[in-house]
């Protein structure tokens, strides 16, 4: 019943470290150092090197340590395996506090008043509360709906878009194609907590862009993206950054990460970049999550969270 | 049955336009153009020069535009009649944006961000979750209350601490002089919101500042005032910051406003400042606040969030 942990861009010893704390009796390697493929029952992965997971003629179930499955699905060597993705309350805790900090950073023109502190000018600005900037979030899984919960409870106007109808109660909601016009019309303020999937890629483009509300409080649309960079057009974002058709926005994801030193998002104009940490994975809180879910997939009770290959997440 | 608008600093325009669309019948006037003082009743006031409000025979009662009342009673002249202070939930709710972005900034490492991203520099930094630094709030009104409820709904372990005892249910609270050591000592960031009185001036002091816990997940204590200047000693700040008895602070609130361009703290490191925004009093809202306690007063019935005069809130 070993675990296997695979990894880029990460240490792998935290992950074995936190394993080891929860499950002691059990057996613990790190790809590509396996002595016994035959043996490994489960695999823990972030971005693994594509075929990484092959050779393991025992794998049961591939656990995805982050939020989405992308850098998984984008392998064509990925065994026939059910896929299970994170939920972990830690990780929607984290999204949402980037996300609320994002938002609040805008609306309170946080921005403006630091370049006037550098200045030494005290100059109060006009401020509508939070009741009169509309936020609108596309996705409502786990991390939508909690950011969701969270603005409403400071008093912004929320409304949600997904790809197919969803209720919640006290939420605006909108969706597929044909939903996104209204939506994006009614949103001063855009925050996208969507999974990359064929249908989801480039979708934040010029043409999303200038669908966005244009007499809100903060003098154009604001943009804040903490899905992923493969959701975005980073050109039509730059652009719309240096001609006003955005005023402002937050990037947490990139199409290519790290964001390179030569990208001219790093000097766009009233853009916030952030490395990729939006809900950054805590080993100790996750290695509880997928080992509660062994346990109990060996129990013989089901697995939570699994992906659906069809749709992608 | 007149209104005056006495208000220095701010546009008493917006006050008027606003006061006269809610009460179209009635008589507004500015000071010091009173042409009849003999006919004000009411008088809506903030930060009036001393004497401003000696001259009206007939005046009842004085509403303080703001959240705090410490410009009225510092007068010497001022009649001793009923002072109304502001309790309004649009003043509170933007108090509450304004706490949440400040804790959000320095929780989230957002200042050290700012910098690399200056720098091109893609350096992802560990972070704790909400659950891993222990907020504090001083003054458990309404404002500290609902700023304590946003916190905790984030997953910020919160305590409070209040000059008199108080029971929150969900809320770990200390009061009085007595029990500020314990409160200091569980607490990596501190939220100021007390009113200023006789009893609070001077209160964020060296001594308090040292009684911080210092074992927090951001590199020593934090510090957010958006109670008053005068609570503070800036000078203990400002060495605070320099030699890194704090790890950064926020201030809305300065002893003089506007912030002197000489004065040092525009150059103290981690330092954010704003210049007295954090709640603006907006006069639509708040017009609609005090007519309405005026007609309730005006039927007969109690006049609400009355000043104590002894405790000076």
């Amino acid at each position: 019943m070993t675990v296997l942990v695979a990894v880029k861009g990460w240490d792998p010893g935290h992950w074995v470290d936190a394993l080891r704390a929860r499950a002691p009796g059990r057996d613990v390697v790190v790809a590509p150092d396996v002595p016994d493929p035959a043996a490994v029952r489960y695999a823990l992965v972030w971005k693994p090197e594509p075929g990484r997971l092959a050779g393991y003629p025992n794998l049961e179930v591939i656990f995805s340590l982050g939020a989405g499955v992308d850098h998984l699905t984008s392998d064509p060597a990925l065994p026939a395996l059910p896929i299970v993705r994170i939920v972990d309350p830690d990780l929607t805790m984290r999204m949402t506090e980037w996300v609320v900090l994002q938002v609040l950073l805008h609306h309170r023109k946080q921005r403006l008043y630091d370049r006037l502190q550098a200045e030494r000018r005290w100059a109060p600005q006009d401020q509508v509360s939070a009741r009169g900037l509309r936020v609108g979030i596309m996705g409502l899984g786990v991390l939508g709906l909690d950011a969701a919960r969270a603005l409403a409870g400071l008093g912004f106007p929320v409304a949600g878009w997904s790809r197919t109808p969803r209720t919640v109660p006290g939420l605006e909601t909108f969706h597929g194609r044909d939903g996104l016009p209204a939506f994006l019309a009614r949103t001063d303020l855009l925050v996208v907590l969507l999974p990359l999937t064929a249908d989801t890629r480039g979708l934040i483009d010029a043409a999303l862009i200038d669908g966005l509300a244009k007499d809100g409080p903060l003098g154009g649309p604001v943009l804040v993206n903490a899905g992923r960079g493969g959701l975005q057009d980073e050109a039509a974002i730059d652009a719309a950054l240096r001609d006003g058709r955005l005023a402002a926005a937050s990037l947490d994801v990139f199409a290519v990460e790290p964001l390179p030193e030569a990208s001219p998002l790093w000097g766009a104009p009233n853009l916030t970049i952030t490395p990729h940490v939006a809900a950054e994975s805590d080993p100790v809180a996750l290695s509880a999550y997928v080992m509660g879910q062994i346990e109990a997939y060996e129990r013989g009770e089901g697995l939570a969270n699994l992906v659906d290959p069809g749709l992608g997440y």
